[in-house]
């Protein structure tokens, strides 16, 4: 027997594969701050909990493949006052933001054929299209001139004939990268051009500082056809553990199709269904508060990193990220020296290597992701350890 | 743009193109009796409702992607009860019996590689195979002789220098086949023999009928790096909305290879799995009581076909399901008949048609799948509806 190309192919994430090191240093009694996955530490509402425990009838039985109607409609209602038009119908249920890409992803591209994406980019992506036989190219985009898009000339001559849609991560992750309205219509306007399909990932369309606004494609009523909102609850009213996300897009077609893949799968988790249907009847206004929190706490880690010799980086306009170049070598052996050789009074911090945000796999090779997901003493004491870490680590490797 | 090929071959499945009739018929007032899905109308466990609301702490987090430590323990536990030798890192939890079966093909299948199949079969396999540009070949098999596997000439003769695997459903759906001890040892021979795994989906492991034994293929040891189970609890413990599945296998490259699928998706559902943690700890003994119901249930549908004239099946050894050809012409224009056209006293019945269970889609053109997932009462009303409206039909459908 021998394990598929597709999947043999596959490299295992850079954001999991240092949970065997976190469990052992945990285990000799290290605390480990992970700055390195998007899990917020906020307080998951009442409403989840609630909704989902009380709907159960006596009954645990299949949803819908294309989702609860209570939840559509609720999701429908909530796009509705973002200023989307979408209808329940136009709006499909999947197991996460995961589920929503992957067959996004299927149902516009056979084996062999291409998605455009900026980089650095959501690593997830580099899975999913492993698996599924894709390949992506990469738009090269540079924390120096804040993620901005290269320009259209550039993006045009990275299609190709097997190219079939731009993803793009909208608030970004791990950029914070959010696209102008400018920007917005030049992407539309080339994959109306091209006849691509547009992916946009909007799962931290609420996290945006300092007033920065939000313009999605699917705004763009004339973009309607080509574009496609991939979704996720899970960090908006940090419920990671609730697996529901969603695809929503005018064109019908595509619904149709990616419907298939929900009928393949049967069902998403009922009780989860509930709980975000419960969720996203809460009104835009509960995202005030949590925007204060994440907004202080980007103050916090932005003072810190001033006080960082030799790190580069620019303050987030949205999602929870701060994409920094280290002043080491290789963020990976960093963060394997920071789990397994350093501490400082029994405590340690971890970041995401960014490695794995780029195509080459090289570019990334000092950077790292730091997700601003902890309160304010514990985030201020982090930020302390990475200090300490990186001048213990530059003393024991010479070639940093 | 364009829709990939491998999603625009998908065909809707039957078990769910009849959802739309169902809901008009329902709207005009008319009672469905559903026959045509294996949703169990058993009440899921108390154990469940319990333990997955409880579990929750402040915040829903992600779970880890191979699966909360707890569960993973219960499901070694429960396999260790069986005769299965499964540590929790032989198991990987995955969201239902679908994911599992998906992400099993992925990692043993590359795009145009086949995987053979005893058909009739689950029609799902038809569509996550076409999903993942993987080719299935069926081998043969008839209700008139209880739908034993074919000889092992035949068996040796589908296999090509691109199959990757053979694919059992063990007890069957649609069949109610539960392989005997000599021919799931023929099965591991061929398998060893030509380099193939052996896919065992044993989600009715426990719907067994009148004494007959079950033998597993990883109950023989020595067959071990070959076998891999696709498992779920969704109808052992009526938890249908509750998506947890397991691949387990003594494979430790397949399990490592299929656990990069896992980190791709992320996580499963943190409280459905604290709830299948509950179940799976509740003992063998809780299926004693089930089974007595599911034997009342069966031998209720057999007296009551045997009334029908000209239908033709074989009572089941296991699962929950009859196959029968019918005295019809084409099984789907019969069942549209009976949501649309027929009624007695404002109620009808629906059974799956069974064109889909098969690779050619015409061999069971006048076959359906009958689930007994009624109560007696309701059941025995379902059957006089069916027998009625058979008449109906015939008398409206002169090729019939």
């Amino acid at each position: 027997m021998h394990i598929a190309k597709r999947v043999a192919d596959m490299r295992e994430p850079e954001i999991l594969k240092y949970n065997p090191l976190i469990a052992e240093a945990e285990a000799a009694g290290k605390t480990v701050y992970n700055l390195s996955i998007g899990q917020p530490d906020l307080k998951t509402p009442d409403a989840f909990l609630k909704q989902a425990a009380a709907h159960k009838g006596d009954i645990h039985a299949y949803a819908l493949p294309e989702g609860s109607p209570e939840l559509r409609a609720a999701a429908a209602a909530y796009y509705t006052r973002w200023g989307y038009s979408f209808s329940p119908e136009d709006i499909l249920v999947t197991g996460g933001g995961s589920e929503a890409l992957m067959f996004a992803l299927n149902t516009v591209c056979d084996p062999g054929e291409r998605v455009l994406i900026p980089e650095p980019f959501y690593s997830v992506y580099k899975d999913l299209a492993t698996a599924l036989s894709i390949h992506i190219d990469g738009l090269k985009t540079d924390t120096a001139n804040g993620f901005d898009l290269p320009d259209t000339r550039t993006i045009e001559a990275a299609i190709t004939p097997e190219t079939r849609a731009v993803l793009i991560t909208h608030p970004g992750n791990p950029t914070g990268k959010v696209y102008t309205e400018a920007e917005i219509r030049r992407l539309t306007d080339i994959c109306e051009k091209h006849d691509l399909f547009l992916l946009s990932d909007e799962v931290y369309r609420e996290f945006r500082y300092d007033g920065t606004p939000f313009e999605s494609p699917a705004f763009d009523s004339d973009a309607g056809e080509n574009v496609v909102i991939l979704d996720s609850i899970s960090k908006r009213y940090s419920a990671c553990g609730a697996r529901i996300g969603f695809i929503a897009s005018a064109n019908k077609t595509l619904i149709k199709a990616a419907k298939k893949l929900c009928d393949m799968r049967l069902a998403v988790s009922s009780s989860d269904q509930a709980g975000a249907a419960a969720l996203l009847s809460m009104g835009l206004g509960f995202f005030d508060d949590m925007l204060a929190e994440y907004a202080r706490r980007r103050d916090i880690v932005d003072a810190c990193l001033r006080e960082i010799p030799g790190i580069v980086y620019q303050k987030p306009m949205g999602a929870f990220y701060y994409m920094v170049r280290l002043p080491v070598d290789d963020a990976d052996a960093f963060m394997r020296f920071m789990l397994t050789e350093f501490d400082e009074d029994g405590e340690t911090v971890l970041l995401a290597p960014a490695g794995d945000f780029y195509t080459d796999g090289i570019t990334g090779k000092s950077e790292a992701r730091l997700a601003y997901v902890l309160g304010e003493d514990k985030l201020r004491r982090a930020l302390t350890l990475l200090k300490h870490g990186i001048a213990a680590y530059r003393e024991t490797s010479p070639g940093a």
